[in-house]
């Protein structure tokens, strides 16, 4: 019933945890004693730890997990947090974010749902519409002009 | 006929130019002596000088470019140059991106067809992702997997 964010990366989890409610219920596992020190301070609900740790992930309730979020800096450590979190839970969501596109076949062979790689998707647009392609509607949509459509309209 | 990439950035406009086949016709116009030697030594097609001077744009056949990319690190820089295209050819498509999600509007109030954020499209997914909406295929095709759809399927 909770989100799960193993690892921190400024580019996205940083940004999630800014946008989650009071009412959301999630755990951070991070393995850099300053940077837990720094959430700690900023009242996030973190944990020490290594997030490739089976043992861990099975305390901070990987079974129960609404989600996973799995995006740091680093597309290693993110695999095999990946495939750990698959491995101890196989139907909880994994949300995974890639610095490198080549990884985003890995990271979905590894047990990720959804793989979003920004960078990728900012050169495809830019190169779509440069050669023409009617892509003001999805670019709008996805810089969040339309606030009141979804994504699901796509 | 031509393609103008009006300032650089290692994000957007470095991969555009690699993705360039031969018969693309592309002039890149930069304001930076050292970065033009770099690009010179690679067989790009460069001018120095200011992407924000009128007359330079005019030189450089902004009246009947193909369409316009500006898309460097700097969001004032690209404002600035947005708005200096626009007024000498007010129907070529420009194309831009925004470091900052705050400056998408503003860079399309300045003239710009299409907006790209990528770090901000990257955000949108993730967030859309964990809270279970069905992203899937726009995430998949967003990240090349289906080769042989385009974004206008969407
Ligand atoms: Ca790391
Ligand atoms: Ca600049």
């Amino acid at each position: 019933d909770h989100i799960l964010v193993l690892g921190y990366g400024q580019l996205l989890t940083e940004w999630i945890l800014d946008e989650l409610t009071s009412g959301d219920d999630y755990l951070l596992v991070i393995d850099d004693d300053s940077l837990v020190e720094e959430l700690r301070s900023k009242k996030r609900n973190v944990i020490h730890g290594d997030p490739t740790d089976e043992e861990l992930l099975e305390r901070v309730g990987i079974d129960r997990a609404q989600s996973v979020l799995v995006a740091t800096d680093d597309d290693a450590d993110d695999a095999l947090t990946v495939l750990t979190a698959r491995q101890l839970n196989s139907d909880v969501r994994i949300v995974a974010g890639a610095n490198d596109h080549e990884n985003v076949k890995k990271f979905r062979r590894a047990g990720a749902d959804i793989v979003v790689s920004p960078v990728f998707i900012g050169r495809m647009l830019v190169k779509a519409a440069l050669g023409g392609e009617h892509v003001e509607e999805l670019a709008e949509q996805l810089a969040g002009d339309r606030t009141n459509r979804t994504l699901d309209d796509f």
